[in-house]
């Protein structure tokens, strides 16, 4: 058979995470029979991000502009730092209309096993960053993993000579969270925070 | 934000079969991340289908040219035709490398729920294709669904004054099935057809 391009197409959608080689066929039929309505208009949204997209110089985050609108907008609470592992946590906190002061994005954890350093890690910038003041709080969201607590202890230490408050995101029961399903130290956290109810 | 090539391409991606808004995030990243090795060439490909894969006007697959390579192929066993409900269904079986005859797309199944009656499928180029001669054996490889027994049903009626054969696959347990996982019907199907170990 000489279905290249399809064959093709196949192979590469297969490459996305979540998509099998299954998957990824009954994704090509599905481009396929909407070619107008949506293979085309990816293809060019596709080739769009891979000319436009940079990572922002400043925090890591990813935009069209380079630094990116966060860090660009002058509304936002510059005292607050905010560090998150990537930039799909960074997405997620925004999402959350939660914070409104600036991020920095490590780009991933401190792991012995998987041989990743401080200096494979965006660390250095964020220290200088610091260090060039006009920040009052960092805060360390980085997920509650064993790699992850690690970089928290390991950016808190690096980050304790620069009279900056340094706090982490709270661990508590999720919100619409049943107790029954929810592991023993997570329901041992929220025990020991607890909380007067005013 | 004006991250508008970012989300316009999250929101594209999760119209695919299989992502949600979640995973289509997840995708996005991964393909910025992997810009020279997945992302441009999945764009080019994606340009390629959209531009060069055409509906086979004898069978209904999908190639590059019409007739497709199968319809083309002389060397495969032009009086066996296998009727498939879609391409899918076609692809699958070329993958068994079990059928050397040509297909018949029907483009889905009779649903007297869904309002498809006989002139939504590719069924009057079916009848006219077996009617002009030459094909000594229909196989009805329809889904064992309800829809698509009545297919096979409403078929096996029609081509029945042409003097072909007409089959249908076997229904038995799996190969690799578990007994105690099949259904009831599979079981007594498969009890009924039961062949003497040669």
């Amino acid at each position: 058979m000489s279905q290249s391009e399809i064959e093709h197409l196949i192979q590469l959608l297969s490459k996305l995470p979540g998509l099998g080689p299954r998957s990824a066929r009954r994704a090509t039929l599905y481009l396929i029979s909407r070619r107008e309505s949506l293979l085309t208009p990816l293809s060019t949204a596709m080739r769009a991000a891979a000319e436009n997209v940079k990572v922002c110089g400043q925090c890591g985050n990813l935009d069209v502009t380079d630094p990116c609108d966060i860090c660009r907008d002058t509304k936002r609470d510059q005292s607050l730092l905010c560090i998150v592992e990537d930039v799909s946590d960074l997405w997620a906190l925004e999402r959350s209309n939660a914070f409104r002061g600036l991020y920095h994005v490590l780009g991933g954890t401190l792991s012995a096993l998987d041989g990743i350093g401080p200096d494979e890690l965006n660390i250095e910038p964020l220290i200088r960053r610091v260090g060039e003041g006009g920040i009052a709080e960092v805060i360390l969201a980085l997920n509650a993993t064993v790699d992850g607590q690690t970089t928290s202890h390991y950016l808190s230490d690096r980050l304790s000579d620069f009279g900056v408050q340094i706090t982490r995101l709270a661990h508590g029961v999720p919100v619409g969270g049943e107790l029954d399903y929810l592991d023993d130290g997570t329901l041992s956290a929220a025990l020991k925070s607890r909380r007067s109810i005013s």
